[in-house]
């Protein structure tokens, strides 16, 4: 696309051409789509986004963005808060909690232990969930984190710190064949683990 | 997708849910890319769009968004000036520059006529394209319409409320089939045209 004849048009496709997945011919229809709004939604769309950045915390419990200084998961009365789902970012609780599955708290820990990237344990929120073992009664903690080799080694890592002492549950998410997926489809690696560790045949 | 648990978070991603072609999870992909930019960087995204609705002008000539009374098209001194291209939107003007065929200038109606939707010549900005037309010399009005009845009727309409005595040369963008495309997959109605409209074979 060449470049358009006004610098406001040309300054705010590329403002949103910065957005992930998004060319300047979807930020042009963006911007022109804006442009035909009325000023006050216009305001009301960029004071959102100021607002989530300048507003915005971090749970001091779990890390999960919060408007304050615990979210609304940690201070939900409802939730287990026996069990700890450890996961990599604050996406990975959204789609966890968009399953309805879970019910227990999270701990986000920033990232994962991944050398080649320079990420090591300091890095991540690691020793404030110990300490929230360690300071509260956990049962069981839950690592869902990517199945891949750095998230193998972050768990494990994990792991090895957790007491021994203690009868804590620590187990992590099951590895298999998605559902509605053909055998065809899946990866040999994926349908190798999901013969191993093949569940008893429930109707 | 649930709500979201934190209420800035969800304003964000309602507003960017707003957008054309933009649901919810794409949305929150773009909320969380900005939660993760710096704040100056932020700052610039949204300052953009606010400078843009703020301080855009329409072009006092040919109706093109601009960034004073004149767009950059009409000041340009190396346009053809004897030509305006008749066209429906801003939109369109960026699809005809991009092509780098066309040198002259333009004319944005700001719609069509369309008797379905109460639009009506007198809520197009076609007095003053005859005033253009009148005032300066023009060689050709070239119609680039839609190719649908609003747009033959839109142009049949002006073309009626040119100056009858001049000699200036109306025309109309060629209909015909895509270039890469079959023929199978040419609908009737345009294959029918190309064969009616067909022109000299040129190597």
């Amino acid at each position: 696309m060449q470049s358009l004849s006004s610098k406001l048009l040309e300054n705010a496709v590329e403002q949103f051409a910065t957005l992930p997945g998004i060319g300047r011919k979807t930020a042009l229809r963006f911007v022109l789509h804006l442009l035909r709004q009325n000023p006050e939604d216009v305001k009301k769309f960029t004071d959102s986004i100021t607002a989530l950045k300048t507003e915005i915390q971090e749970c001091k419990h779990c890390h999960n963005i919060a408007d304050s200084d615990t979210c609304e998961i940690c201070s939900d009365s409802r939730r287990d808060t026996s069990t700890i789902c450890v996961v990599e970012n604050v996406k990975d609780i959204l789609s966890i909690e968009a399953t309805g599955q879970y019910k227990g708290l999270y701990h986000v820990l920033g990232g994962i232990i991944s050398p080649m990237e320079g990420i090591g344990p300091s890095d991540l929120h690691i020793n404030s969930l110990i300490e929230r073992v360690n300071s509260t009664t956990i049962r069981e903690v839950i690592f869902a984190l990517r199945a891949t080799i750095e998230g193998d080694t972050t768990g494990y890592y994990i792991y090895k710190k957790l007491p021994r002492q203690s009868e804590i549950i620590v187990s992590t998410l099951a590895k298999g064949i998605a559902i509605g997926n053909d055998l065809e489809y899946t990866d040999e690696l994926t349908l190798g683990r999901s013969i191993v560790n093949r569940v008893k045949f429930n109707l």
